[in-house]
């Protein structure tokens, strides 16, 4: 087991400093911090008795409440909360709500039995009044809430961009896939594809879909290819939806990308292995779970928070269901 | 919230029957315990004061130690523990070892400093000392440990069901794809596949994999064919790997399944989801999730259990990268 003395060592710092950083008192060049931040996590350092110190609390475990866990977005996000915490010495306690408010309610009563020091949650009612009654602090994940701490991707902008990469390649009868109207998310990527769409110069047709579950998507996959043959080019709502579409026009024998042109959204890990493997948009799913849990422990120490809603930003990922940009 | 009278009310008998199947006392027919069971869960009936009283521990805590949930086999793995306890009322406390031992040691100690009444382990180190000494029952899950309870897929049977169905579809020249060596599973499977086509009358080739990984994969798969290009059938050591060996032949332009049939192992989320989609062998994770839960309830009751090596059955899923057999 590494020691802060291990830590020191490789940071090239003395102890006091790596002290410091653990703490967050005193001066530490920003420099330094990552250097001995970088050094704790090469070697795996967990400062139990300071985390202990520092918090000084009872209980050292977090609830973390997902929509479920075998939707593939999702196991990315737990790790990222997951390795931010456990450094820390905080664990765990999960549950599955399956958008169900009642499973999401009986889930916040059980971790107040437990009594949990925070809670992260990225199910569907971030406004739902029970949140309010919390005591501890909570930090929604892949969700916006009125008012409340939030970790969430730029989907407007995804959908910009990816209306912006559709057209850049020369798409011209373009298909715009709408999510779940009950997802603030897949409102927001809907409406900054459309966004882009009017402003150009471009015939488009949009397509809505009630749920991302793959059985629907072949189905609304295969009743967009019988209405609107032409499309030659499909802004899909996300990448399940995407490889339903893929599927079809592999089975028209329609030639991805040079008869038609796919992209997705969210860059789940299954998008890598399709083939062609698929252009999309990615959400840096991990990455937002670590912002989350760090944003949960700097509610659960009282800091002052300047930005308590943290958007993180988007990007297109260039596979094989694009053409080269001309 | 459903009562306990709703339950009696759905499956047509008394409250004092659906109160003997909770508490298991007393007689009832099987049928009726079924049906009893069914109403619970259909009705989302938590039995959660008949569950303490059960019980009488004072923390509802489970620990699950999961090597690493982004590996797309585990999401299911833990959906069936939790399903299977929550309706008890108890809570998952959840971490990934990494295939870490010291990783995995600092959960245990966690575990045990969280007062879990339970601990479901699906890591690589069965043997280890460190679980002899925990005062709590644990079962291992996908993993066989000695004379530990344990829950597992049938690997060995899966590898002969995998080799008889390439020989049933006609492949002459097989090559049998050998997994990480250090997982008794992979083994498992590799020496069940390599028994029947030993015993066949046929051409095979052996090929070995030290990891899962996706990319060293497609390095493994590329090889394959520019060292054994006559190769008409892959028996994959897991989905992953196979879709490699699916990529590879695509790009090679070499007709799947006319020319090369492909069998993977697991039946992981996205087999189903690729073009072709993949004939699996599929271990059935969301149901050995939930065999671990009734196993480690069992164990904490102290009931006798007579076979506590649960092993599951494996099937053979018949898809797109397989001929019709003959």
């Amino acid at each position: 087991m590494a020691t802060i003395k291990d830590v020191a060592l490789a940071a090239k710092v003395s102890v006091a400093t790596v002290s410091r950083v653990l703490n967050e008192t005193g001066y530490v060049h920003e420099d330094t911090r990552t250097r001995v931040l970088k050094a704790m996590e090469e070697l795996n350092y967990y400062p139990n008795e300071v985390a202990r110190s520092l918090y000084k609390r009872e209980s050292r475990l977090i609830g973390l409440l997902l929509p479920d866990i075998t939707n593939p977005f999702f196991p990315q996000l737990a790790r990222g909360v997951e390795d931010e915490i456990h450094r820390l010495g905080f664990r765990l306690i999960f549950g599955n709500s399956d958008e169900n408010l009642e499973k999401e309610l009986d889930y916040l009563q059980t971790f107040k039995q437990n009594h949990v020091v925070g809670v992260i949650s990225a199910t569907n009612y971030p406004d739902a009044p029970n949140y309010q009654d919390l005591s501890m602090p909570i930090v929604f994940l892949d969700r916006t809430g009125e008012n409340a701490p939030a970790v969430f991707a730029d989907s407007r902008e995804g959908g910009r961009i990816a209306a912006a990469e559709m057209v850049r390649r020369n798409a011209k009868k373009i298909t715009l896939i709408k999510g779940p109207a009950h997802l603030q998310t897949a409102r927001d990527r809907f409406n900054g594809a459309l966004e882009m769409l009017s402003g150009a110069d471009i015939d488009f047709h949009v397509m809505k879909t009630e749920t991302f579950s793959f059985p629907e998507a072949q189905k609304r996959a295969a009743e967009l290819f019988a209405t609107y043959p032409e499309t030659d080019g499909v802004i899909a709502s996300n990448d399940i939806v995407a490889t339903a579409v893929l599927h079809e026009a592999l089975k028209r024998k329609i030639k991805v990308p040079d008869e038609l042109q796919i992209i997705g959204f969210d860059d789940i890990p299954q998008s890598e292995l399709l083939f062609p493997s698929l252009s999309t948009i990615r959400q840096p799913a991990y990455e937002m779970g670590k912002e989350a849990a760090k944003l949960l422990l700097r509610l659960m120490k009282n800091e002052y928070i300047e930005q308590s809603a943290v958007q993180m930003p988007v990007a297109f990922i260039e596979r094989q269901t694009t053409r080269k940009a001309e």
